[in-house]
């Protein structure tokens, strides 16, 4: 898709710092990386988010994952690897083009914000209620 | 596997409020919910994490993860979805059974924490000798 930047390095009109590829996608550093290791995989196919990609780009996506997981389990001896893929603007997404991050914790160093939430028991009847209408659109 | 929480759901000795099942995954609603619609989905066969779940389990669960996420844009209209996956100690993995979050935001609600985080350029020569060793090491 044109202006779109992820599009643009699989083109190689835009470089990047690459860790894996295959026919359906690419696997490359984040320029803005929270961790060392914090790494993108993104489907050569433009698509925009969960609800639009194809379930083969989406197989692909995430068989990449483990092996770039492994990769990085071996290389950085991480003590925890965080996998986060947003959809919308809502929950922050800049790109619009599909992006699943790998974000490694490397012992000692601070807590992954993603990764830090206090758990709170939620109003049981009501997820109850959430769960069933859940349930009922699944298509 | 015993005493594994999430094992004793699919086995039904703990109930849940389940949204999908089939035979390799299990979805439900998180009683910890971080908002509404805060979905879980498993395998059935005890994997601890990205690292030890099998392909075809893993296949499983991001084609059930589509349909649940359709599901959540239908029915509670959010203006974004964050689909988070912990593994290791490190990164505040509680239950040691693979789960994927997806975690809807509703438009007005609070910021999730796990989509707010500063960009901040790398030191471009550190992340390219990264993606050397991660490449490297990609099997």
């Amino acid at each position: 898709m044109e202006d779109c930047i992820f599009c643009k390095i699989i083109k190689g009109e835009i470089p990047c710092f690459k860790v894996y590829e295959n026919d359906k996608v690419l696997a490359f550093e984040d320029v803005n990386p929270i961790s060392e290791g914090h790494t993108l995989i993104i489907p050569k196919n433009h698509a925009e988010n969960l609800w639009e990609i194809s379930e083969a780009d989406l197989h692909a996506i995430h068989m990449a994952s483990k092996k770039v997981a492994h990769a990085i389990k071996e290389t950085l001896k991480p003590d925890g690897v965080a996998v986060l893929q947003l959809n919308g603007r809502g929950v922050n997404q800049v790109v619009m083009h599909y992006h699943l991050h790998l974000i490694p914790h490397i012992p000692g160093s601070p807590e992954l914000t993603m990764t830090a939430w206090e758990l709170r028991p939620g109003d049981m009847e009501a997820i109850r209620q959430t769960a069933e209408k859940l349930a009922s659109a699944i298509k």
